[in-house]
């Protein structure tokens, strides 16, 4: 694994005292989670929770989910201030979204239903892998090895694990308070390690939402792997994407909901 | 209980088929979840995964949690455009955050942080009820009485449940695929109800983060109880409100982190 969780990294969890059932006082892990002002160039964009081991991968992988930056875009600077918890993203030309903003603006408003409709008008139009392939006994390979790794949620709890995977291997396995901020810290590696999406499969510990849908087909993973359930609107974007999604992966149980040929059986 | 999860909603769940593990085809119970686009006046400000069963006390809901308007804001209407997917609320007056934001899009941006930065201005301000208490038999008695209650949770698993409870009585219990969309339709109820918080408990099945510890003082709930675990920042927020925070609390188990003092043995 080229990424696993760092349990050696104290900021990301703290020791707190508490009482149990009897009263009696106890100290427990607790995971860490703080704001983060992400700004593209000049836009002050959103205030992320987030454990925040991360802010470079974070806030390059929110702009490419909401659409907010393409692939293309060619990045300047990513500069992280610790004490202000801000985190900026320089970009060489004004993007897209900040050129329809700047449109927007002038008549009303904000900023988060019109990047919903720029995503879902990309969304229809990308095509994912169909050479890429997954053997049940990867299913269960990687749950296994994922649900074995120590890791802040063995430790602390109240975290959501997000991991690319390559064959039966975790690659990056990223933990965050939010799934989508553990799902945007990868799609934010691949854009800047320069890493194929088309081979990959991708495991949540987390519910297969819209959200996830929307945000794997967007990084261009063709699988997607669960072990909670899904929605329905998540399972149709899903198909209508042509996107492998398989939930409720736990034990030796699993659910295929989309995609299913590219499982080997 | 005045509101419980509404299992005959046909509209709040589908059937699809998917294949097994052995590959099987089956059929299953999935939630729905829809977008949802608020607007404030003419002001555009969020679109929404929702199940979409109460979009008004949804959309009120989230403009209090947001601070887009405060209990003192006169509303003059709350509109739902089912096919348009829009639910529009307009005050009497100009809101001081439609004000504010007009001021700040002469010059960069977006609503979201500035949002943010109100609501832990103000958050710091607010004094919850000191003489509302809980007995430890309530937590144990509310946590069987909600798990018990048929809801989509067990129909089709994928979502969170809030619920708004008197003594041992839980009286308000929603639904949602966001557990912060759960917590609004119930803030969104209470101002409409015209509902005193100041003696009421609040449980979540949700993972208690700052998120839901400032929605619930913001809401002037005094106790929240929550099945799942909780964030340092979520803790540290509950110990500056003196809200008392229980969590953890399942079978015959529970911890509390924050204010003590509330809870009657």
């Amino acid at each position: 694994m080229k990424i696993k969780p760092n349990l050696k990294n104290n900021s990301l969890t703290r020791k707190i005292f508490g009482l149990n059932q009897n009263l009696k006082k106890q100290k427990i892990d607790v995971i860490e989670e703080k704001p983060l002002t992400l700004y593209l160039n000049s836009q002050e964009i959103v205030t992320m929770m987030t454990i925040n081991d991360y802010p470079d991968y974070l806030a390059l992988g929110y702009l490419l989910n909401q659409n907010m930056i393409t692939n293309r875009t060619k990045i300047e600077s990513i500069e992280y201030d610790k004490d202000l918890r801000v985190v900026v993203v320089r970009t060489y030309n004004q993007t897209n979204f900040e050129h329809k903003l700047k449109k927007k603006t002038i008549t009303s408003g904000c900023a988060q239903g019109t990047a919903f409709g720029d995503v879902m008008e990309s969304f229809k139009k990308i095509k994912l892998s169909n050479t890429s392939k997954i053997k049940i006994s990867w299913i269960y390979e990687l749950s296994k090895k994922i649900n074995l790794t120590p890791s802040l949620y063995l430790k602390a709890g109240a975290i959501h694990g997000c991991v690319l995977c390559q064959r039966n291997s975790p690659m990056i396995y990223m933990e965050d308070v939010g799934r989508h901020n553990a799902i945007d810290k990868i799609a934010g590696y691949l854009k800047l390690k320069k890493i194929s999406p088309h081979n990959k499969i991708f495991y949540t510990t987390g519910r297969l939402t819209s959200e996830m849908v929307i945000k794997s087909v967007q990084m261009r993973i063709p699988i997607v792997i669960s072990r909670s359930g899904f929605t329905a609107w998540g399972v149709e974007l899903a198909r209508k994407a042509n996107l492998t999604l398989i939930g409720r992966a736990k034990g030796n149980k699993f659910f295929v909901l989309s995609g299913e040929k590219r499982i080997e059986y």
